[in-house]
């Protein structure tokens, strides 16, 4: 059934699912079981039939002839979630974007950070702008989400029916596992993953891990370490226990951290600089943008100081802090690998 | 209703609430939604028609007369929490102390801790001796406080009606959260947060940041970092990811610590000194009291090297170890900023 | 009535329990209310009662069977807990070893995490190979036990019948709290501590502490930072806020850590390398294997530098990186006792 002309092919993304709202009937969250972006022309031609509504409550009816496009486009998981949905009989929240532009609505926002959960975009790739103005800050809640303001009257009532309510989070961020669970991942502690993180297929996250929204691990990656909003790991590299990563939102520089491939960060140390591939930074060292580095050649002979702002991004690189002087150092990761440009215009 | 005469002006605060209680009936914990100190005289009369008991169970009627009071008082916000607490239809706790005196009670306990909370109380201005002893250690779970003796029946009666009883802490605190949210916070992970603990308006707690009981930050604070028992924040400092400041219970200094405002405490960083204003240890940096720093003066000179436990309290104070010889440096925050006194002194 | 013949004096451990499988019918999960290792032999020849089957389903009646023969060994614990099984009126998962070899099924390893964590074996004395392909990576919720794969489906639905479905960790262990709570402990933040950790009486575990499975505390200990798989703390050993010790799994190194008594690793600090008794290293260090470390004698004089390596498992040592030239340095612990034996052959 793809036979059909491209009429909606603008369409960016979009997704169905069951709202949360408070007393006032706000819109406090929503679950997306299957949020797609740049959907098949077939499925955009039935969304079409909605009406001009880029967010609008549907009914089971609905959700239905979706899924039948959806399974006519081949899209057996997202057909299923459309089924699931209308079974339960609620009231259920469409929301599209025709292109990525700057967030205007709470449902936008959860869209978006579907989309990057589900890892349909990768970090740093779509327009977040408005994000925090259009997430309510919510508690989170072993009832579900519920405006804080309502939150009293709630722990009553529970504690009045031998229950009890467990206020887990008050945050603008829910978990991302209560969301969805991508492929292939240990999350050990789900408290510590925003929905809106990008965990790569074959990644595990120890306890001490934390991931932020709009940031990631490409997979497969070990995260004992907290990866900062924008930040993202490249494969097969260690985040180790404690390390981090650090941000731009507060209380760290400008520029946005990265870190390769085949990297090894410590337990207890941080980066204030990109890294390219196959770096080490050694436990317990924290690297700033101004931290002053002594470069050392292949024959282990002091080559000059540069701020390690100077060498963002460079890839066999090796951190220490000398034990004898507490001087910082950079090596050459392996030896057989060729000094990288820094070192080499200090030789 | 304000012209009776302050008969009971001693009042020092009190609580309603509803309690939860051990098969054998002690006491484990209390949720008091309206904490109250210092109530007004005529609430305090309102009080005293329950009689001389400091700590009792009231009823439904009794919360109603107190609800009466209180609105007269034009405290809705305690009628309102008096009134639903009386239509729960249980046995309500009602705990009051006449003075700050040392905790000689279970009750007494968690008054004292929701004041902290409820911001009536700053850290370390209450009489908290005898809290340790007087907190049971409790199994605090997805059905309430249990008694941990109890809880392998329970665990097994859960299974066998199909659910799960999950066991989040083992612990004589419970987390706040659970207990009261103050206006204008974040707070990412719940469980790191005491009840007891002070988190002031504009704050964000983080999940990597922690809040013991008796302990907080002033607002508007970012807390990514640890803030141990006594240790107080103040406004605009930012505490980095897994800071720490060292606390006096166990393994750290007999020093309380406190820092002061438009501060900065780097990722891994710590301090074992108090600080003043506008401070910052980079990040990575832990600053214990007998660590030699080296003063740097305003033209970038040596000025001799203190304990560190010498500069403590003052204000504009950058502490970095320099990168080139692993020395311990404190320089003036901002070059505009005169020297403080001990610089001076050295100079 | 122990006076029949140890007909089954070979058998190692056996436990019931109450077991959670997948839609498949494939076992996720197993809780143990009592575990026993080396069984008495009249509890063993009541075992072999049950046929030859090392792992079976046995029903109410088999069930009360072991209780009567628990009681008769005056295994009152046992007993209460066959009975309390007895009565959920559902299947019950049986297990047993005749000898502590590899794990080669689920519910070994399940037994295995509950005798460690039982306090029936310390770290490193179990076979624990395996274990890793033989646990399933599960969805640990607030409906228990869910196959990753059957998550999105039980999510639609418990919110259809306006329930909240927690997702608390993805990961092939559980938290052990909802498994066993070991007599005389504090677990601050129970989703840091895996089923299959050791945590000795008198133990407190705080917020940012952590235990892996096969690893532990041999208590009494305060706990504030990380226990790495594998690694034992001795009796009153403090280890601080943020405190590493290295782990082998990943990014670390091949040695074993090991901690004794009487120690404290400052908060934020970190060690790769085993240590012995009265050991301090202080806040913010971090020593790994390949450390230079320069040996202070008694008299305050340099001694010598060694890789830390060298140093492993010695007793009455304190590292502090010196604040005045960024050396590691390496003295005893206490003036009046003798330097160690690494310390006196550089004298």
């Amino acid at each position: 059934m793809n036979n059909t002309a491209p009429s909606s092919d603008s369409l960016f993304a979009f997704a169905v699912g069951l709202p949360t709202r408070n007393n006032a009937g706000e819109l406090l969250e929503a679950y997306f079981p299957a949020p797609r972006r740049t959907p098949d022309p077939g499925l955009a031609n039935a969304i079409a039939t909605l009406g001009p509504e880029a967010e609008q409550t549907i009914d089971a009816d609905q959700a239905r002839l979706l899924a039948k496009a959806a399974r006519e486009c081949d899209d057996a998981a997202l057909a299923t979630a459309l089924d699931a949905l209308a079974d339960t009989g609620q009231p259920l929240l469409f929301v599209s974007l025709a292109s990525d532009e700057a967030i205007t609505s709470t449902a936008q926002a959860y869209l978006k950070l579907h989309l990057l959960s589900h890892r349909l975009a990768p970090p740093n790739s779509l327009n977040l702008d408005g994000i925090f103005a259009h997430l309510k800050n919510i508690a989170w809640t072993s009832e579900g989400a519920i405006d804080p303001s309502e939150l009293p009257e709630r722990i009553i009532k529970a504690r009045a029916a031998g229950n009890t309510l467990v206020v887990r989070s008050i945050d603008k961020f829910p978990c991302m596992t209560d969301y969805v669970v991508p492929q292939g991942v240990r999350i050990a502690d789900a408290s510590r993953i925003r929905l809106g993180a990008y965990v790569g297929d074959g990644t595990t996250v120890m306890h001490e891990g934390f991931i932020n929204f709009n940031a990631g691990a490409v997979g497969p990656n070990m995260v004992e370490g907290r990866i900062s909003q924008g930040v993202i790991i490249g494969a097969n590299t260690d985040l180790g226990g404690g390390a981090s990563t650090m941000g731009t939102l507060s209380g760290g520089g400008s520029m946005i951290i990265s870190i390769g491939e085949n990297c090894l960060i410590g337990a207890n140390g941080g980066t204030g600089i990109p890294l390219g591939d196959r770096c080490t930074i050694e436990a317990g060292l924290y690297i700033t943008a101004s931290t002053p580095v002594m470069l050392i050649d292949d024959e282990g002979n002091e080559a000059g100081v540069v701020k390690a702002r100077q060498l963002a991004g460079d890839d066999d690189m090796l951190f220490i802090r000398n034990g004898r002087n507490g001087q910082v150092e950079c090596r050459t990761n392996r030896s057989a690998i060729a000094l990288n440009s820094v070192l080499h215009a200090h030789n």
